[in-house]
């Protein structure tokens, strides 16, 4: 199989699979205890929050860890606004389900949620949050790096906007970690999503970026972990191997931005060259390094991915992180696209260990499948295939 | 060393590891993939669920994963009173803080927390749950066994006097599972949390049993995994490891049991035998199968832990699963304990990869620890040691 579906999840490299297994051999301390297994698993957490500061900039006692990136944006909307009740929250119509659904729960609790507009290419404009803020707003927040078509938002200067205001800032960056160098301190953020599976790390653990200072509520309550913001016996292996992910993350990241870029376009330009009526979708220039979004006008992006899979291709349509359920993607609606637009989609999202060659096979595939689909294709005539 | 602490955590079985390892390495799909990858880890979920099921005879439907115990229990507080606001809730005073601390929350927004008493053995009276019932309560949480004296609680009286009134009913089974045959249809059980950690599985996983009929509100929203109920990417090999550790649980209960038992009561009759002013807490013969729970009269129980650890033997004052914080345990005041009490006790709970030498071993170092100990307690004359 050749994976192209890295913003869905990415394989556990081997060395962090190599730093997890002490610690799901003989190292089975619970982090609470006093004794020896105890410290040792206490040790395992702090090395790894380092890790995971270092790779943001942050200070380790800045990073909270969480069962995942959905958690840590559930944590970052609750844990900052249910202290304001029936405040302004706002964000942007391209979020990612993590962000869109509890905003829409924080609606029906009263909340008042604001969500910003993007151009065609899927970019939030500042002067809109400007317009947008009021002084009743207790948390904006807005992704970073956009999980389908990969456009990378305005962070620093929408962060800029809001310290003016004394507003806290939150980003969704589970797609731009490892994928874009960020510095919390530079950009001047408030709160950040993280997630581990995104970076060759293992499922099931995430951590939010919380800025001294800034104080938030836990949504989960009982022992007293993480500070007492989220209870619960650590998940020390996968902290560890997701420590690992983020120390590697940030060695190799000059050399892996510049590798899924190389990838990227190569891949990009090839398709848009050997196959006719294809659009890159998102940003051209302002883009995660790993994200190929097209459209294939008359064909259906459903197809074309059971077609690939069939052929030894694994992609996407868009989203991968919700339920298996055929909605249309809410990022390219509020993108302006047509039905058919939208229909047509494909996400095709490199990752550190795909090759050339790989993605020469995968043109001639999809050339191959798109010919195949569009001959059978109800707008055939309409285009001409 | 000498593990004596497996109600904190227990080590992850050989079978549990192998099971995991291809989740963490070649197939690291996202269960929401459509493609090959995906199907694979979503197949690989299916299974475990049903693995998690068979152990307390539930259907794979009514098993909702969590990240471990103390999402399950705050999944189960918040999901089934949300919907009645200033409702009463009925607990004990014994409860695990994955409890106690959300019903503290709960209170703060209104709620109508009643928290029963239990007697001098940790045991809660069925009769004080039918008078604490009125027409206003949403909700009875009751643990299963207790985490510090082991005591094991009435559930099948308490869940029938529930059942009447159609209330539901939950149990915080988290230290029962794996120790206790548990057939939630027999008991009548509405609500159950489990945690992988403490039967040889993963941590960072847990399951929460719902049973078929019984509505609740999630507290995670975002991708719409698990039905909606708790959005995420699944942690697909901890839950396969999970299901794997519920499969030997079960097909090993009996003779786990029996051997639990068998070195429990060979550590406790021993430790009463040669140590004088020792007493024995919790329910003598309904109790967890692990547990031996202890007072050492003019000891400080810190003081034998560290003395302890030094020696090889890894052990607890209590509870492990809260932070290293020093708190008078809440289960003994509840008991009545006297601050002496409550001072000098020590928890060992005992393993299945336990030897029978390591309990001679282990009531020798502690024979020669508590004899250091005392010969400088200020309780010496008192107790003529």
């Amino acid at each position: 199989m050749i994976y192209l579906d890295n913003a869905a999840s990415t394989q556990i490299s081997g060395d962090v699979l190599d730093s997890m297994l002490p610690y799901l051999r003989e190292q089975f301390g619970n982090p609470s205890s006093i004794h020896r297994y105890g410290r040792l698993a206490q040790k395992a957490i702090s090395k790894a929050r380092k890790q995971v500061a270092e790779l943001i900039n942050a200070d380790p006692s800045e990073i909270l860890f969480t069962s995942g990136g959905t958690e840590s944006n559930n944590t970052s909307l609750y844990g900052i606004v249910k202290k304001n009740p029936g405040s302004r929250i706002i964000t942007s119509l391209i979020e990612h389900d993590a962000i869109l659904e509890p905003c829409k729960n924080l609606e029906k609790e009263g909340f008042d949620v604001v969500y910003l507009p993007v151009n065609n290419l899927g970019m939030v404009d500042p002067p809109s949050l400007e317009k947008a803020l009021n002084e009743n707003t207790s948390l904006v927040s807005i992704m970073f790096g956009n999980n389908e078509v990969g456009t990378i938002e305005p962070i620093s200067e929408l962060a800029k906007i809001c310290k003016e205001k004394q507003i806290p800032f939150h980003t969704d960056a589970v797609q731009a970690i490892g994928k874009i160098s960020i510095d919390v301190k530079e950009l001047g953020l408030d709160l950040l999503s993280m997630s581990s599976h995104k970076i060759n790390g293992p499922k099931g653990i995430g951590a939010l970026y919380v800025k001294k200072g800034i104080s938030i509520d836990p949504i989960i309550f009982g022992g007293g972990q993480e500070k007492g913001l989220r209870s619960g016996t650590e998940n020390v292996a996968n902290i560890v191997g997701f420590g690992k992910a983020c120390e590697l993350a940030r060695k190799n990241l000059v050399t892996n931005i510049s590798k899924m870029k190389e990838l990227r376009d190569y891949l990009s330009k090839k398709i848009l060259k050997e196959i006719p009526c294809v659009t890159l979708n998102g940003h051209p220039e302002k883009r995660l390094p790993n994200n190929v979004h097209l459209t294939f006008l008359g064909v259906n992006g459903e197809d074309l991915l059971i077609k690939l899979d069939e052929n030894g291709i694994a992609a996407s349509t868009g989203s991968a992180c919700s339920v298996q359920i055929q909605k249309a993607s809410h990022v390219l609606q509020a993108m302006g696209f047509s039905h058919e637009q939208i229909t047509g989609s494909l996400r095709l999202t490199v990752g550190i260990s795909n090759t050339m060659e790989e993605m020469d096979e995968t043109v001639k595939i999809l050339k191959h499948v798109v010919e195949e689909l569009r001959a059978v294709s109800p707008f055939k005539e309409k285009y001409s295939f």
